[in-house]
């Protein structure tokens, strides 16, 4: 397999984990079938159009290659089919989510290398590729982003995938056996620190966290 | 007229009655008139911008052509005139918004197509322009995007009527007779949908409808 | 200091008051210091990345230069470092507001012509990138933009700024002394019509405001 076809599958695969995420708070915010699929096209596919754009790459890849539309259709279908309770919607959602996340700051962060962006860019633009889904399902939603939450830690795993990513790429270390352990780094930092409620200081010196 | 002309007339006719319904939910949350004025923009050029910004064309008609500052204008003083009672407020802007995206969802698919967009991209692009203003006023007003509501056809008259306009004009048949027609097509589907109260399954199978 | 270190320099002001504010909006919604900081990065490149997408000039200058990272990152420490009080955080955040919106309706207003828009497009530009990190910064936060609030004056100043920017260049009589001359007048203007709750009139002839 090409890099590029490596590359591709990769952002595939966090396609489907972000649009299943999607299709679940389709599900529990009672949408329909196609408000389902609408939000799992969101969620998949936003955080690298988003990245497409800012890289001005011409036509974002989830708008010009029909494949980028199998995996949310593949996630409300599913959704539909197997999903028939709510209890535990919140722990799925978080776990497809971080799978999500942990493959688009490893995709995001590569993409931008291979069209010739700086270090410091390629880590942006990983961060932001991970994250910008989320973000916009968080706020189609009408949620405040958990990306802002001040109870979750979010950003910074994707933060360190992205940034792991370009130093091991720079070295001459990206494999098919450190791109996964990668990965796996960010999806267990980011469900370890939810499942034992880790978190970081507040914006203000001294000011009490609510409700603590 | 030439084709150019005929897809900018039909253009800048979507825009006017997006701005419509951007100036009537701006008078129905209490705005001012630059409020008014500023949410007609952004519900009748954001599509487009969208748009423009996905297919890559460079800076997005609606800012490069001073011409598509004149239906928000239009829009802004309309209903700053006539607008007297906020009896009929959803009746019309329903009606406003669906004509809107009767002509979007034909326009995008154009514009896309003489980009030289493959037909997919292209009606993807169409649903994406006919949706996109109003998801941003349902968005910066707060609400969840009617797009994601349950008890609304939305996006699928935009979806059909892209197709439409994808098919018809590969077959060669897109002219100023069947062109009408795809769009008055398009609105009918969804003002009947919505009087009539159609919907599609929810998101999951078997489950209750909330309310039902 | 030539004209396009100028101009940087304009900018890297403008997304540092701009990060100020959404720090602080941070440190009043409980978010954490990553929090902080990514609501900083929001508003204060927001309005410019939107800017550098629509004038389609490859890779936004807010990632492709590191340098605009320090902002964000001075802002979100001095609000931890010393913020310590709620009781003027609506001023504080008004003020800083302010100041980033009457640097960047002139640097947004400036870059647009120094890509070659027409005066229209630039005015445009503008006052988009002017109000641009506030509207993302209120719709991460779940509240209407302050931009279309009828109790305030928000858009005016932008586009009294933008507009003043492209006729004092159109004219040749940009200098070191008109420049700062408009910057303030548009946050004396903004600050003025707060305080006074100035106000202009609503979207629909007639009607009473609400409250009033």
């Amino acid at each position: 397999m090409s890099f590029a076809a490596g590359l591709q599958a990769l952002d595939l695969l966090g396609v489907f984990f972000f649009a299943v995420s999607g299709s679940l708070l389709a599900a529990r915010k009672g949408f329909d079938v196609i408000g389902s699929l609408l939000l799992a096209c969101l969620v998949g596919m936003g955080g690298g159009v988003v990245r497409d754009v800012i890289l001005a790459v011409g036509i974002p890849s989830a708008f010009n290659d029909p494949v980028y539309l199998i995996p949310p259709v593949l996630a409300a279908a599913l959704v539909y089919v197997l999903f028939n309770s709510v209890q535990r919607y919140t722990s799925l959602l978080t776990l497809f989510d971080a799978a999500g996340l942990a493959l688009f700051c490893i995709s995001g962060t590569l993409k931008a290398i291979t069209y010739g962006a700086n270090p410091v860019t390629a880590v942006l633009l990983g961060v932001t590729t991970a994250v910008g889904g989320g973000v916009l399902r968080d706020i189609t939603a009408n949620e405040v982003p958990s990306l802002f939450n001040a109870r979750e830690i979010y950003a910074l795993p994707a933060f360190v995938g992205a940034a792991l990513t370009a130093l091991v790429w720079n070295l001459g270390w990206f494999t098919i056996v450190t791109g996964p352990a990668i990965a796996a780094l960010v999806f267990v930092f980011r469900v370890v620190a939810w499942r034992r409620h880790w978190c970081v200081p507040l914006a203000v010196r001294g000011w009490h966290r609510p409700g603590a």
